[in-house]
């Protein structure tokens, strides 16, 4: 890793991994049997696709978007010995919440999962009364606890921040309308207490005539390095024949992270597999988590692919770091 | 078939069949070697798909949608032995009709086949200054007679009975508009000579955020039982890329067919192999005929894919009607 | 009138007149006093607009369209001695209806009524499920029974002719969406009953780059003359800042009036005046309804004014048609 | 004022008034010199009209929306003795800003005023990288500071309640998209220091078939009364040519005021006005402020018209809650 | 005139003229006695609006726009003394043309006419399979000869300079689609004949929030001053009921117009009387033509108002000049 | 070849070919080891697909549409031996251009290039403040040289013929908007020197209810021959899943080329390969250049396929030519 440090991460020693095969130049692969996850994984389920994995017990736990045969939008939890064969749960995710107004589950989707100082916050795209985002939390992945919504209508992707800064939780999301927004900027807020929400900054936005052209969104939990924050983002293209959703990468600022140090010009990761570009929505990456490990400096990133099931990719934080510094639109 | 029975259809003792594999916990299943009918199966076809099986003595007749390489929609007659390897007429029916007016043969797609009482009746989405709903009959799927057409633009999707109730022809529609129509619930109508219509009834409409979201139109011709019409119908979800079409259940009054008494939440068939999501149009599942064997209650389901090719897909009656009660939106 | 003959309307002595201004050289022209009936004629109404009146027991009795200040859209009945001072109900209309599901009254707009043998038929768009044409009937204006909706939605503006033709009632009609439709044809349908309906055909639709681009629609009850069926009709042109209602007229061949013989190129009638371009929908002149005199061929037109108030214009039935003919598109 | 009592409000005796005309039914009526403040009060003004009154040292202030001849929207202070004939500042508020970020003024509109425990807060519509509730505070209407933004953009008609709810700040808003947003919800949020909010909930939306069918959006400060707060909003319809403003009035419970008691089906003001209909943007009457003066009862509703000017209307609070009890939805 | 000077016009001595109302501070004011031209000043005519007028033999003469009765666009000629009231010849314009091709004349509107060396030049917005730009010329507002188009669809608001650049014909014309257009810059074309056309610079686009940020066009013939080309042209800002079309004024480098020195940030006209506000297209000004008097710097603006009158407006070259300079975006 | 012949061109012994298959009836066939050049074929491709091939001393050069992976559009250079296997430079072409403002490459894409008397002329779709068309020419594929563009925005697919007519050179070229343009037909103009464009001719526009019912293009440059110019080009069909590319034949008349003898009424390539329907943009064949060999009559057609890599057919000029007049629309 040179040095570039990562902090505040624990080591994951049986983190899933695979070389990078030997003809390939990009700075991101493939894990080469994906889908690691198909649409049918469990007996209710149309699709598993945005999903949020963490290290959980020195194995793997994980909680999924799981759409089912009505197309319904829900969440479910799941555990994994090597992070790469896991177990659904068939059932969804219920979550005990004091308010029945604020607990009244309609739909919810692409989940994110961080562990911050005691806790495992889930955050994920909740209706109530259009899209926004939710928050809640579990110990154990068995019982989890459903707080108030972070912010009014409407709103996708919601990310926290593995650690507050000067003693504020930091979430980012991306405001949006209420069908399939064509335009999203991130945006950067912060709360004393993960209830009331404020000090709203402009992160970034689109780039023009690029594959993030039409809308951004923030996308697994950002990684606190020596560099900057690591945030792995997908932008979004649209071609005559819709939405293309791609991934990069930015560096933000270590205690201002509104403020993006460098941004990759490139993706890092788009549709081009058979996989990626078939399914419920054609031609869609979209990474919803990571797992890295500090030892070696390895990431593996868990995306949703063709809104349909989960691939699994590889990249070394050190690398992605200088190509983001190498390739940076800023 | 246990306690339900099938009313008023003849056994099809030849009907195309294959068991259920024994990992598939699904109430429909695919035929193995789909699509059963390729694009190309005739020399001008660019493709072949939403069309119309019925048994023709002791063998297999059907009216195919065929599109021309140049795009233009029309109605081929085809025979087969086994429902399954099809030989489809090269030329497009033509319609005898006593109305020049009428009998101008503009486009004509989506057909469906119906015996009632001493001849088989054919419904087609048929262009006349818009489209709407074609009727036309053979005796012998040789010579084919056309009618006045049912409805005023815009409409698809007519779907004839197999007979009359309370002494009246009746038609479930979708009304429309005159492009790619973003609503449409199912309506029915009837009429005392097929020429006249009246008495239109809701039948019922769109589901919010499941697979029948956007609109929803009916299918192949419903089947009488003990239990109601059997009425498998297509509904279609927006994705920011595009429509999906995906098919499920409805249980209708025996003596008021627009009063639906059960309704599957999920769908029981859905865009997921290749040949139904790429293709003309990707992501199509689209029902338009069944066969059924009163013996046993085997039922065979001919559906478009993707708009390109015919697939078949197989299901029992009695659990098809079983699984609609136990997963009904009603 | 010279050799043109009004057939089967009777005289009309009383009817509302202002002789056309002497420097007005255009073949319909206004009342001085406009508008007739101002927005707030009733305590509840917020508009009083597209209307329906006929002679009644030598004086006037009508059908009025009476959107009340929730901007709900009713039907109220009017009585007048002179045709221009109207008495309307400030209760709306209640059919009486033998069917729970047809006579539920979600809203209806835009009345017709015509004179058929023995009784006024009432049409009006009417909600069922979207917008089709509602039918009704009463003897004295008082009492009003509703029969079935003539059509399946999504239809609008249907036009009942004022006598049968080969023995059948005849509707023109303009099929269109569930919104404000950006297309629009005026059909004829025919129905030996009013219940059931069939023979469709075509009539007429837009035509490009003039006041009658975007759509049309039928007006007032056609009269029926010795040069044809005088019909007047909405046409509408889309702006950039929306539409534009204007009223031309046609000719249609008596016996088949699907026909059309003549049709103006120019409008008759465009919304000029302040009361026409300043409203709730500002830039709308929508005629609904004609006195005819036949022993003097003067017409007085009721339209919708901006879709807030009631106008009157006028002509001569013999200029009419020659203008007519003599501006014909066809 | 008979049994209802006006909570916290002081008396505003020399509130401008004009008694109803007696030929007048309505529950609010109009001030005959209509329009109180043209397009042109001042001389950069290209428009004024949302604007924010409020009583000020036994006179009036207000905070004035003036979108200028490049039609740049900024917030401009006045002051008034009587409250019909107004001073208004031609150079545009320039707030104190701690934030550079924050500051940067790019523009504003739609100002709302309340005065809270010990100074005058403001909210508008600020952008920051969209529309979203600006904040800010005034104790002379001369120096004005600017605190954080309330919520991430999109967001419309930020109104502040009076006066703490269980120790919290209370908003309500309109979530919006980035444009003329066809959609729109009023909701409620919390804060416990004007600087972080949350415990957002859903009060109000459209009302399918209405004159608030598209969206609504709250208008001046709530006023409290035994009958719960009484807010003014207005509603929006969508004709073919275009959006309609109206206004209605909403009764809410005292504590928990996102739960809606009462609710008018009719608006209570509509444009029907010359300069309500013709303007910038035609068909707008749009309340921004009320002076209600607790000793009579009386209400003066300051309301944009056509967005263009400022209009004045009267009503009494105990008519107007009347009013609304008697012609609710709810 | 200071030392502001007007190059190559010449005096217009008989210029309609009415000196600035006391109480006026704008640099750009409205006769009183608007509209000049009324809607129905020829027969046939449904509006005349948006027209060309030039010096011609001391007196006046000028290309209008005519829309008939159908709507059908069409160029006029007329005549005046005095340059207010206008005798308008109740036939279109027919060119000659040796190419049947481009003569068959479809429609035509927007027209400007120039001066340049021995004829009148008319330019116009001509339907070639879609609106381009048209070139004809005249001697005597009596014969006139059509051209080939300047350009292939889609155009609008084709300007020409009133002499050659670097011996080239110089065009500036506004590229858009086929519908209502809602973007739009301007740009500049050279041609060595008129008839082939090449060297295209942009000249400038809208300005985000502003009454020019839908999209610009040119409108008038530039004025050679000492400080630039005096360019006065239209720009379209989108209310949520439509488009507000105002006007604003840039100058041009002399040599190389296509860079623009000054541009006012503010309008200079803005429809706000009635006639402008109310109309076939409500709030519209677009001037197209101006006459100037080089003694006495007056000038005159003939524009057209809501698609449906001509108006008329005066300012000074020097103040004017001046206004732009020291109210510039640039 | 029988009696057509093929003019003007050259022998090309070593074009790339593959006979017929036995089994195949169409008149054009896909090479079977398609696609020839696949996505990454540079280290910095996204995709490389819609481009330009032309035989270069005895081999073949040709200019590439490469999108790098920002997504930004560019041509590069690549050479063959043998037309099949190609050697990309992973540089884009860099023109020199003695106007800066012209010279500026923000993006282009969709080359052609042809050889006119001494030069390989290119043209490309280049951005100038919208999409319009760029001229470029080389002698040897090193250094290129960029002139004026031909016309204004906004443009596509402009496409030279390979010689002049009349002294003139020939372009068409498809006007269109600033983004996925719904509309498109192709026009004709001559320059007299490359620079000054004019003398626009309408050739052919889309055909209702066809494969070519949205919009069509030039593709290749077009072949002279004795029964006129053969032209190839692309049409599009909107599903609603979006668009389709397919490719069709017409004749050109060969003196005034505007004028269309011949044109297919179905397409004679269409996306049917899953190279073809699955890649960025679904659904798209797309050819742009061509190799014929005079002495055989033998065709290679390169053509983009889902705008993600480059494919390879074949046709024989002879038969294609009796295609298209077999099966001609006109």
């Amino acid at each position: 890793m040179g040095k570039i440090k990562i902090i505040n991460e624990k080591p994951v020693p049986n983190i899933p991994w695979q070389d990078k095969p030997s003809d390939c130049s990009d700075v991101v692969w493939r894990y080469e049997n994906n889908p690691i996850i198909p649409r049918n994984a469990t007996s209710s389920s149309n699709s598993i696709f945005n999903s949020a994995i963490v290290p959980y017990k020195d194995e793997f736990a994980g909680v999924f978007r799981c759409d089912d045969k009505s197309r319904k939008m829900q969440l479910h939890t799941g555990f994994s010995k090597d992070g790469m064969s896991w177990n659904i749960d068939s059932k969804p995710i219920q979550f005990h919440c004091d308010d029945k107004e604020i607990g009244r589950f309609v739909y919810g989707y692409d989940p994110r999962v961080v562990w911050i100082e005691d806790r495992y916050y889930v955050t994920w795209c909740n209706w109530y009364h259009g899209p926004t985002i939710g928050i809640g939390y579990t110990k154990d992945f068995k019982e989890y606890y459903q707080l108030e919504n972070a912010f009014l209508p409407f709103n996708r992707n919601g990310v926290l921040f593995p650690r507050k800064i000067r003693d504020k939780y930091i979430m980012i999301s991306r405001p949006s309308d209420n069908a399939h927004t064509p335009f999203g900027d991130i945006f950067y807020s912060e709360s004393p207490d993960l209830e009331y929400w404020g000090n709203h900054r402009h992160m970034m936005g689109p780039v023009q005539d690029s594959w993030q052209s039409t809308k951004i969104g923030g996308g697994p939990v950002p990684i606190e390095t020596s560099e900057g924050w690591l945030l792995i983002y997908h932008g979004v293209l649209t071609s005559c024949n819709g939405y293309v959703y791609s991934a990069g990468v930015a560096l933000l600022d270590l205690d201002q992270p509104w403020k993006v140090i460098y941004r990759t010009r490139p993706y890092v990761l788009s549709p081009q597999k058979l996989y990626e570009c078939v399914g419920d929505v054609p031609n869609v990456v979209f990474p919803c988590s990571t797992l890295c490990d500090t030892e070696t400096g390895r990431l593996a990133i868990y995306y949703g692919a063709a809104d349909t099931a989960v691939g699994l990719a590889f990249a070394k934080v050190d690398e992605l770091i200088e190509f983001t510094k190498n390739n940076s639109l800023v």
